[in-house]
């Protein structure tokens, strides 16, 4: 998918909203839980349910990896639903790799080659050659990590030489290794205000931006901020939906929210 | 294991050597790809021909999920295998993860209950919160990244505010994290000059140094400018002991590339 095709699917839908499979088991409503997989069976309901109002969804692999073996064939499915049923969403795989590049290579397999992932998360620790593997791949996307959205952020994210903080660098060094057409950037939406000071270096690129609901952000001062001329947000909400109703109606309510949450979108598009 | 016990064990074994199991399928010997798994039939025989020579054995994850399902659970049964088979080896899963808190600590127990590792490596970029979680496991321990051994360390790893570098940033600031009992640094031995550096900043903490063999690392020099009064090195070989040779034999001329550099081990341990 290029930056362009994913604009059309947010002009169609009139949202830019990203669903976040934040699956965690304890959460899944007790009348799944005796299915054979619940993680799944959770997912694909909130999936069908909230498909019309998100232009993407973001399986946290964590969440299906402290599952085991099990827990991996959940994301492979849930990944595969999304790709058969509702064609007209992203899929990033929010993983948060990163390696030498050999083995960033294989981390690339098992999310773009294994799992059909449109994009996944990179952390960009080790730098260019832990991350190019991942861009070799025709149509698919690197969201790299620049400004994260917890309290650790301010631990490194902002060590400035001459002035430029390491997520400025981030951002300014990774655009040559990648285009506006294969990479994005985490930048979080508790730090609403610092979307300006990224869009000074990235004015072209999506963004996406975590921390929406249970983590306390802004969408009108994400809008404000951080919106260009092709939208350049995917807005992330993940409990605030999902996890909105432990009822047998939970994938209602979570319809429910993200209907909501897209409404607010359609008036910041215009 | 505390840190004395990893000790005792170098002591015992007059090794400080890891072996890497970067168990790439398409390198593995082809008698063995008409088993089952062949990925875990391969481990089991590197790690029964090398673990008399090795103190710890380092799955690298990416090698794994880039084989979906079947490679978590070729994973899962390598870890048991070693637990198992070789309790007197440590296990470090190589996955450099790392996200906000409460997903780091799915993440914490992907590796640490269900996987059963001692140590996992993490990737500092998010902060105190994204490492947190993995500490609070008794007897378990984090390998942060500090500077690594691939090309791509120079992109961010020597930004510096004032006069210190980010890598010695991540040193300074994640001693306050934990402990010399639960954390370990990862440090390249392709910059093994480095390591004299890290030494001042960070004594006591054992460092897990890949880049030996295929990468082109040194022995003596990490030992001249790393080993302190407990050793405090975990040097890591993956490709040049696992994959030395493809034929039936590949098992016993590992031993034999593992006895090598334990013997030159045994040396510097005095």
């Amino acid at each position: 998918m290029t930056a362009q095709q994913l604009y059309e699917i947010i002009l169609k839908k009139r949202s830019f909203l990203c669903v976040g499979l934040d699956t965690e088991t304890a959460k899944i409503p007790e009348h799944l839980l005796k299915s054979d997989d619940p993680v799944f069976e959770f997912n694909r309901r909130i999936i069908d349910a909230t498909a019309e109002y998100a232009v993407a969804f973001k399986p946290n692999v964590a969440f299906y990896e402290c599952n085991g073996t099990r827990g991996w064939e959940s994301l492979a499915r849930t990944i595969s639903y999304i790709k058969e049923n509702h064609p007209d969403c992203f899929v990033i795989a929010d993983a948060k790799r990163g390696d030498i590049g050999n083995t960033s290579k294989m981390y690339a397999r098992a999310f773009f080659d294994d799992l059909n992932a449109d994009a996944v998360t990179v952390a960009p620790y080790m730098g260019e050659d832990s991350v190019s593997p991942f861009l070799s791949y025709d149509g698919k996307w690197v969201i790299l990590l620049a400004l994260t959205s917890n309290k650790g952020a301010d631990d490194f994210q902002y060590h400035a030489e001459d002035g430029e903080r390491l997520f400025e660098k981030v951002l300014r060094i990774s655009q040559k290794w990648g285009s506006s057409d294969n990479m994005m950037y985490v930048v979080g939406a508790t730090r609403a205000e610092m979307l300006k000071e990224v869009r000074a270096i990235a004015p072209d690129h999506f963004l996406l931006v975590p921390g929406i609901g249970a983590q306390g952000g802004s969408l009108s001062e994400v809008v404000r901020y951080g919106m260009n001329s092709r939208c350049g947000l995917l807005v992330n909400s993940s409990r605030a939906i999902i996890f909105a109703d432990s009822s047998e109606n939970f994938d209602k309510i979570a319809a429910e929210k993200a209907r909501e949450v897209q409404q607010e979108m359609a008036g910041y598009l215009g």
